[in-house]
């Protein structure tokens, strides 16, 4: 099974927005075990997406149109469509009432030209609207002496093109490969292992997957979102799919389960904070090298305020002194680390502290080389706990790095406690 | 003159990497007058590289090739042009000696693969290489009964794509397609108006541009980076671009001048780092909405230790209280900017505070909807400046703005001092 995309645009092609639809779809169908060989962007021109259609259909069994279905006469991939299937559009009222709908539910009146988006090519099936105003199409596309075609049209946003596609695109390819009826994924997250080293811990694992085919396992380096180990199966029914997944996340856990911190869409921050938050303790963060960016990834969690007291930047190294109370000496070490800990839970009143002090460059300090991380832990009870860890270069990439080490190394201690 | 991109890489298809390299070529096409009309992704596949070529070849007159020019057995972007001119590869000793010589400024010795590198398809120009190993290609390509037509390969690793870009290929583009030989651009980054506001003040000098055609005047929204104003000028020489330049620059500025806070490179942290740094003043920066951000960014470029003290994120209102000294009574108000922002210079001994306090979501706060935000800023000899500004829905959104926001209401204090 061969799909390829077709991303509709000018504006892609002027660089204002980057394409990042063809990725995911590529992703997704590439988990599906569907192939995506061809990836094209095209600018708001119906004569162009056309013959791209056309040459697309010639060596692949189904197209994705991401774009060009909105309400203004730039919006011709519906036109475009029509003409390769070779039919006329025609207007739908069941979806002109559920456009006008839309916007009275809003309080607005539908302008005129948003009826365009009622009209569908002759012979099409409609994927109903849920996140936007523009349907999805499914259009049948005979070709001579060949296999029936199929093009599938949805908008380019994002949330509504990957709504339809998880909803209506990819079971209807799926059931037009004959593959089983349900694909299913799931993502472990983990810290603290490389992307090589995971693969030689689960080298067994892996080669027994490659025979039986089913799930399938990947790896995705994801900078401070983590390393991700994708499984994705295949199965009859979602509760099939399910017990298989649950069988092999058991597995992979079994062999690198202390480095999985979480699970599809938790992050690191979230995990933390839901341990805290379980324990009835609340946070404080002191950072040096990365000036911030731990509190703000943390306050970026809904909630955090909960759990999270605050946090202090100290970046002058009389304030790690005067304020947080960090002896005379050296600031970049595990001993000044702990001492900022233990400064921000006395200062901001929380129950727990964490510190980072480093050397994010461009030049050395102290001694010290560029991509030096300490870190530093206060827990309740006196406990202490410290941790140097050492960076390639490249100052943002190493603050990003230390924000997700310094909040694993925490996570870890919480777990351990 | 029409220039296709096509990207070269499975990964790209898997969606492992997304493909920003396009867009990129895309924009600075445009800029300079060349019409990207398509632009394709394809998998580390001789044939179908080979195959896209061709097609693109026939609608084009010229395309460049990202990607497929490393060392390993994947890489076969060389031997896909090489089949599509219709010449033999060839070793080229010189581009040995230089790859080889590489290696051993960095006292590695050079894996026999790396000679790949070196292989160029007969009748083709060679662009050295300056930050890989892989040098880039210019290819002429005769079409039968047609114009010449030319092929472009460089690096996929964006800073070696983009360096062989501007110092290679779009002089030659401009060459072949008989333009003015120099292409030079300038970005003024505002804040504090929107796109339409900025688009209807400059109307009448975007009306005369229309009509004169050079230099070009484009509008890019770019979130905490700023709304940018590109000005893209067509010259005989660089002196007499960056004339054209200067003068449009100057009327720009002449009407929007006061939201123009940087050009080019310049980020709104840089500006007021270096604002404070000019005036001998040191920044303190207390945080709530944005959570450290403000810091985080602030911190990002190098040097900033020289003027930033630290920054305190008061996520809990206690904190605001005992630490920063905030009167009791609302927390989400311009007063309690203020108050933090001399808490922040007093607690931390900096000349300056920049304080935030607001309504991230995902519910409102003290009655104060989501997206307020109020900014404190405290300044030498007790002067004391807020302000209140509304934002739309969308946490990290809205967060971000927030810092942009904040710095740019800091900016102009400092300069209206």
């Amino acid at each position: 099974m061969r799909c390829s995309v077709l991303a509709v645009g000018t504006e892609l092609l002027l660089g204002q927005i980057v394409d990042t639809n063809s990725a995911w779809l590529g992703e997704h169908l590439a988990a599906a075990g569907i192939d995506s060989l061809v990836q094209v962007k095209v600018g708001d021109n119906q004569g162009r997406i056309a013959a791209t259609l056309r040459a697309l259909l010639a060596d692949a069994d189904a197209v994705i149109v991401c774009g060009g279905l909105g309400p203004t006469h730039d919006d011709v991939t519906r036109e475009a469509i029509a003409e390769v299937m070779g039919v006329e559009l025609e207007m739908r009222d069941d979806l002109a009432l559920a456009i006008e709908e839309m916007f009275a539910s809003r309080g607005r009146r539908m302008p005129a030209s948003n009826l365009r988006q009622a009209m569908v090519p002759r012979g099409a099936e409609v994927i109903g609207q849920r996140r936007g105003t523009a349907p999805g199409l499914v259009c049948p596309v005979a070709v001579t002496g060949g296999a029936a075609r199929v093009v599938y049209a949805v908008p380019g946003v994002p949330v509504e093109m990957t709504e339809m596609f998880e909803r209506a695109i990819l079971p209807d390819l799926l059931r037009r490969s004959g593959s089983p009826a349900v694909i299913a994924s799931r993502v472990l997250r983990t810290w603290g292992e490389s992307e090589s080293g995971l693969g030689e811990r689960l080298a067994g694992l892996i080669a027994e997957l490659d025979r039986v085919g089913n799930p399938t396992l990947a790896f995705l380096a994801s900078g401070w979102e983590g390393l991700k180990v994708r499984l994705t199966a295949k199965a009859a029914s979602g509760a099939a799919a399910t017990a298989l997944l649950d069988d092999w996340e058991s597995r992979v856990r079994g062999i690198v389960g202390g480095h999985v911190f979480g699970v599809d869409a938790e992050t690191m921050e979230s995990v933390v904070l839901g341990l805290l938050r379980a324990r009835g303790l609340t946070l404080a963060v002191a950072e040096s090298v990365t000036g911030g960016l731990v509190s703000g990834r943390l306050t970026a969690v809904p909630g955090a305020s909960e759990v999270l007291r605050g946090g202090l930047v100290s970046y002058a190294s009389e304030v790690k002194q005067e304020l947080l109370g960090v002896p005379p000496g050296p600031v970049v070490s595990e001993a000044a680390a702990v001492a900022m800990a233990e400064g921000a839970c006395r200062v901001l009143r929380a129950d727990v502290g964490l510190a980072l002090t480093g050397v994010a460059g461009p030049a050395e300090q102290e001694g010290q080389p560029v991509g030096t991380l300490c870190i530093g832990i206060a827990l309740p009870g006196g406990r202490r706990a410290s941790r140097r860890v050492q960076f390639g270069p490249g100052r943002e990439t190493m603050r990003q790095l230390c924000v997700i080490s310094a909040l694993d190394a925490l996570r870890r201690e919480l777990l351990a406690g």
